[in-house]
């Protein structure tokens, strides 16, 4: 990252979210330039979705408008984090351009009408995609409101057809070098798959039946890869002109898994993302510490940025609401986020949108008004947000915005291998069994992050692999190394039972871990949906068990049923100056919190302060050479906490005993002392 | 209408069904009409769906069978409403015009097979269509069989494709004159889909993602503007030939919204309805009056024609199931209908069909023959009805055949505008809300007409607005007047919030109605399904909420829990001479009566008579200058009612108490001094 | 069958599974043997999906490593079952020839990447699966090691498209001579249906709104006749070449009905089935109970081949899950085959495949390796049938494997009629009643076969009819002349309700059955899922009721409720020496066992031994000149059975009271007396 990184400037914590001025007459603007200086704005981001706006005919630029809000904008002082548009091509694209227009796995062309209408394989997507952003970052990348590039928007489209049928041959290509090691990767004896030339594979279109998971998972990684070249490109383009000015991409968290997020990371300057929480109450915080630990891993420990959340709390599709936040939540909700390393909070998106596909999404200026609860706690939160502005600092160097001692172990190996047919259990999808582990240790106090197995882990006192059904070897090798170390693992059912292209490993399921967890695993045992599983130690487990031989662990916990009474359930082996512990089956709740805390007391691993679990979060954030003690309560209880130091929030001095009630917040900087 | 409309003429009520001869051979033509003169049928529906009888090939037309069976009727002095077949194009049809056949959104091409298969926009259909129904006019409107032109049948069908963009492009280009407006009015600003020329435009086929309300909403208006000049141009070429037929078109009610009703009501000279209750007991009598309200009201509240009713109580799609009604159910279902206005009762259909895609549909004559249950009662149905031949003439001129004080709000936009995706909420559509109010009125004895906000509401004491989430100033402006000059008003939740194009309303969510209605909504509150509200009257909600500000008007009730406690759920505000209520949430069953029954006190509209009410029916049909009252007993109960009148059904004086048991019926012509 | 029957030869029962050693690398081959002689493997087979292995060019055959696994397989005294791999094509096959590919109703072309990606009826799929199965036929035919030609592989495959339109009009042609008669038996005057070319003919594609069932019934019905072609065209070659090598192909039991099980039988030697139970427990034992009944019927009461059952209990799509099963729950339910006539058993695979679509389907070798329980048990069972050789000879000449009294009427058109929509009610569905009749006669101890209306039923005591709502004039006559000549039936609602066609019956909805039911059914009463109906004699029913006149039958119980109190629920008609029972309802579990109780009684049918019936199963096989009483005990409980003769598994004398615990299994070989 360039040194002189305006977003390391002193604008402080930065405060806004997407301004779209080109759906609304110029008289609006002044208005718009009027509220958000009420309300603190330092930072929006233009030009996300613009395109049509902005190229209205091929090769036609109107950057009038352009010029003016970016003028405007510098002239009130407020930071522009500037979009290329590339998210939805206009509809001319598609006259001109019809066959670089998305195709369904059933051969259904896609046209215009909403977003993201186009083939990212398509050599004419890809070329408008280059020359607008290289219009626009010769104008602006030396525009004074400019702070960053913000690339795309939400990257995440797949297509089939033609074009995309081309590209995945090369990928292949590139991949396999020939079809013998294609062919046996694949296992394409099985069903009569055998390739004999190249141009015999396609994506995998519609087919009669169950699929090829192997050839599933190379169209995953390629359509990865794929989005990943159109991210380069761009970022390619506008460092040519200006370096320096530095690059994100936003990443929708958690549930978008087209590509891979370490990758897309190392493409760009700053990791941002777009996080809604879809539940209200305790459920939805947990959610802002899960995506806020996901983003900030992704950010290499550093701080990250909230491109976009929404005032109302929650815009869920799956239950068809739009439920808006209780009064005070999102301050509180902010506080989460910053809490765990952002540097600052963006919405999406400034005004509502008159009309339009997402009339009714969460704006910071709503249909109603100034004159709105809405409004008034968005200048609530800038006020407060513009106070807080000592925790803007990046961290000392060589250290984390967190310091953590626990990380989960994300890849999108593992997320895309359980995303597949024709599987033991439809049970063993991979972000449900991450976020049930993130969750059981919010709930224990415990603060995480994420890794994937390719990185020093030194640093971690327990690194967690909750689903890993594809792991190579050279991922075993390096939790092994790690254990050796001192490290500490636990690895969950199921994982490793392939390797990293879906083959399955031969002779025992824990494949290239079960040396390091000194047990053989015989047989899967998938359970019914309603079937619950008893263990000796009096908890219960439920969904999938498994045949579990001991060499050279022991067993903790044991199966009491027939037919695997008797057999271990959890298991514990002692590898070097480590332990590896393996669950070989989903626990219940109270047994989960019940075996991690077991595992952390392993590990050496507590709470970042004496209060924290249940409720009571505890998060401490380093900005220069200060920490700063974020306790939230969560919970329906008033609690007391023990605390030294100064609250930001409420400026003043803390000396012991303080209470908390529900909802509360303290932004505490800590006591030399103490750090 | 004309005055020698044949409708009018001496046949009493009407009775029959649809009759397909051309599925029977010739002898069983004479069993029909024998069976037809025992059950006191006087009318019959020819020609629905008989395309590929009447021109087996291109051009090549087979009017014998045609010819004979309407000698056949005219001379058994059974009056023959006459179909234009144009709903099926035959087989040869889409051999001959590929073009012309029906595309879905996902771009598949539709084929014959089933019934409809044609798009209304191809010139090819539309010539077809034309030139048959010429052939048909020419030849039989002088037919001394004819009563009546059936136009089509259950008109309803949506097509995208070419042939449909291009009249898409053209109906849009008419409504906005140029493309700027429309960029505007859709606000394709919003995710770049401003177009530059009118051929980027395309009917809303499959997109990457939500799609733009305003534009499906545009879509909806053209198609059913289309199916409307399909109607007219039919209208047209039958009225050249002789004008004084009257002309009908059936609609499908009430689940069908693929046109507006009141507009093809205009092109017709009576409202014609298909209606099956799907449901047993209570409900379905409910849906009953619904179904005979709305097509009263389209008809302008004159009587209207029955076209379709099964002798099954249920054909029940949903629950996938054929239920037979109850013994006498048919009787007393017919009897509703003919209360609200009907000028008879026709089937669907006559015969079963031996084979083919509703060989198991309910008919007159059933597979098991004349002996049999079914037409045992069509027999006593039939013979009911002649004899209450009085009740057939229209009502003396300017009156409706009901007088109704409450009228609901009925418009294709309101249903259209709630037909979209990325509402707050997925509960928020017309027609449950719609049905939920008129229900609630039934029970309490209210009987209702229903209106569109562009005619005047004088003759009404109380304008209900279940739902209108696209309100335009006019209409707004039409109830203003209304109340201002004494009306009453209820406006329900979400209502106004945006214009007629889904422009969402700046600076208050009931945008046209807040002066009106003398409160400001700043924002909404969905509900989660599980969601119970409680109200300060001790009522409850679900649902839905909102924050209410009080400007003029007052609180009713208000809601008690975080974070709108103490926020007014339901509010009064007078204007003028009226009163203007709303109600913030949607309202429980009970709690949803209370008020109702407020606001007709308000109103000063009481029942029809004083037994009406929880079971009880009472009607008052006017027929000539005669008023008749029906009393039906939906109860379990057996009621005392008071009574004066000429009982038509027992031909017996009625002086006072009268005892109804549960499903028996009364239709007293009332002395004159009590009307 | 020829005298030289190889799988009549010394081989005993077979034991072994698929085996696809092109999947594997050489080296693993003799591995394979090694475990497959441990395991007493007597019989693989080879081929099924190897084309792309076999011709992985159009033309180019690569038979070398086919010769050297059947010589490994002649050297090692194991039997081949040889597959012609024609159910899945290569990848180059699509790119030669698209024009093949099957295309869904929708007109979806889908592509190979799966399986069975082919169009039956293109001519370019049937000259290459012709010209494969030439060269196979010649090079394998005398091979030592073959035993038996495995044709193709679960056929199955529908497809919609030009070239499936070409052959059907030629089906109907041959079928209707002309459109008159075409155009009468599927009443296309119904809904403008009428054909006036043959070109205006196709598949059931997409469509508006309902399908003509008479269409849909003739197209599955030439669907299943275009696969039957593809088997004799197979059939042919291979007995071209050695006509004394028996034939198979594997029928998928229960659930597929894609073509006549009854007419593919007689195409081939010997029937083969795929059986995989869905359920646990006792449930899934009845399940193998009906696909052993199935296989035997359809192979005429002759010893038939289990060709796949699975070592995992349960291959549940529905459920998701790939449930373990119990341990010595695959013996018992490979007993349970045996029982009923099964050669043994095979299993899909020997060897669980490395990748690819069905990588974790059940093996005989599991991925874990021989050190698992699954070999262990496979071991076990290929060693208990090795002891068992003495029931592999067929029966004395003349009998059936099994002899029993009691037949269920299964034929394709029974099927199929009920598998369309806008019947009367979902809930009339074929598979379901039959399953559930066969159900309650295995819980009486009552063992079953299946027939067809076509053929002799003599043999039988009492043939029932739980589902055939299509039924000809011949079938109810061969019912009739058997009940005439001594025989009992009964026949469940709805059937007979219409002809062969789908057209309705006229005058009865028993049509062809009334007169041998002595009954007229004048109206159906479908009825709400949760409606439970009372009878008279104290049991309950639901789903369905029928308003029934007696015309010589007597009712055995009637209805109790409104409306149709007092009218009969089940009839007795008595007709010649033989009785007809007609149950007009879906009776409850109870009730149906009490009324089949009643009707056995009737019929003289009593269990196979005393103690069976409720989890006891008792079924006698004969082999040679022997007869074998198996006793299988499927409940919780132990019990104690008379029995005498020597029990095969444990080789040891009984005389007389025998212990029998939850689980265990007797094959006790009879002394002659009790034959």
């Amino acid at each position: 990252m360039p040194t002189d990184h305006p977003l390391r400037s002193d604008d402080g914590l930065v405060f806004g979210g997407d301004y779209n001025p080109e759906q609304w007459p110029e008289s609006v603007w002044l208005e718009d330039v009027r509220l958000m200086r009420e309300a603190h704005v330092n930072r929006v981001t233009i030009g996300v979705f613009s395109w049509s706006s902005i190229e209205p005919r091929e090769g036609q630029y109107e950057f009038g408008w352009l010029d003016r809000i970016l003028d405007l904008m510098a002239e009130n002082g407020i930071g522009v984090v500037l979009a290329t548009p590339t998210a939805s091509p206009p509809p001319w694209f598609s006259l001109a351009h019809p066959e670089a227009l998305p195709v369904t796995a059933d051969g259904v062309r896609l046209i215009h009408g909403s977003r993201d209408t186009y083939n990212p394989a398509a050599p004419a997507y890809r070329a408008a995609a280059r020359r607008l952003t290289s219009a626009m970052a010769e104008r602006y990348s030396f525009h004074p409101a400019l702070r960053m590039w913000h690339l795309h928007n939400e990257y995440g489209t797949v297509s089939y057809g033609p074009q995309t049928d081309t590209a995945f041959r090369e990928w292949l290509r590139a991949k396999y070098g020939d079809l013998w090691e294609l062919n046996t990767t694949w296992n394409t004896a099985f069903w009569s798959q055998g390739y004999g030339e190249w141009e015999e594979i396609f994506a995998p279109q519609a087919t009669q039946y169950l699929p090829n998971p192997s050839h599933l998972l190379d169209f995953k990684r390629f359509s990865a890869d794929l989005l990943r070249d159109c991210l380069r490109e761009q970022a390619e383009i506008v460092r040519s002109v200006r370096p320096e000015v530095p690059v994100t991409t936003n990443f929708m968290l958690p549930s978008w898994n087209h590509y891979d997020q370490w990758d897309f990371a190392a493409e760009i300057d700053d990791v941002s993302v777009d996080h809604y929480p879809d539940t209200p109450g305790i459920e939805g915080d947990v959610q802002v510490a899960f995506g806020s630990d996901l983003a900030r891993s992704f950010n290499g420990g550093r701080p990250w940025v909230l491109m976009e959340q929404a005032t109302t709390m929650v815009y869920d599709y799956a239950q068809g609401r739009i439920l808006a936040r209780d009064p005070g939540k999102l301050l509180f909700n902010t506080l989460q986020y910053l809490a765990r390393g952002a540097t600052g909070s963006l919405f999406f998106q400034w005004r509502s949108p008159r009309a339009g596909a997402e009339f009714f999404h969460s704006p910071m200026v709503p249909h109603a008004g100034e004159n709105s609860r809405t409004f008034r706690e968005i200048v609530e939160l800038g006020t407060t947000l513009a106070n807080l502005h000592e925790l803007a600092p990046p961290p000392a160097a060589g250290h984390g915005v967190n310091q953590n001692r626990v990380a989960i172990v994300w890849d999108a190996t593992a997320w895309w291998s359980t995303d597949t047919r024709a599987l033991p259990s439809n049970d063993t999808a991979f972000l449900p069994a991450v976020k049930s582990v993130h969750r059981a240790l919010w709930l224990l106090g415990i603060n995480t992050d994420f890794v994937q197995l390719d990185q020093d882990l030194s640093g971690y006192n327990l690194v967690l692999v909750p689903s890993k059904l594809a792991a190579s070897n050279a991922e075993a090798e390096v939790l092994r190394r790690f254990v050796a170390n001192g490290g500490h693992t636990a690895i969950w059912y199921f994982s490793g039972s392939t390797d990293e292209n879906l083959n399955v490993r031969q002779g025992s399921f824990t494949g290239a871990f079960a040396d390091l967890l000194g047990i053989r695993v015989e047989e899967h045992f998938p359970q019914l949906e309603a079937t619950a599983l008893k263990l000796s130690d009096g908890s219960t487990a439920d969904c999938w068990a498994e045949a579990v031989e001991l060499r050279g662990a022991i067993s903790i916990s044991n199966f009491t049923e027939f037919p695997l009474a008797g057999r271990p359930a959890v298991t514990k082996h002692g590898v070097g100056m480590g332990t590896a512990h393996y669950l070989a089956t989903r626990l219940g709740e109270d047994a989960l919190r019940t075996h991690l805390r077991r595992i952390l007391n392993d590990a050496g691993v507590s709470p970042e302060h004496p209060a924290a679990g249940y409720g009571i979060e505890a998060v401490r954030r380093y900005a220069g050479n200060d920490s700063y003690l974020f306790l939230l309560n969560h919970s329906e209880e008033t609690v007391d906490v023990g605390i030294h130091g100064h609250d930001l929030l409420t400026d003043s001095a803390l000396h012991g005993e303080t209470t908390l009630g529900p909802g509360a917040a303290l932004i505490v900087r800590e006591p030399w002392a103490e750090q």
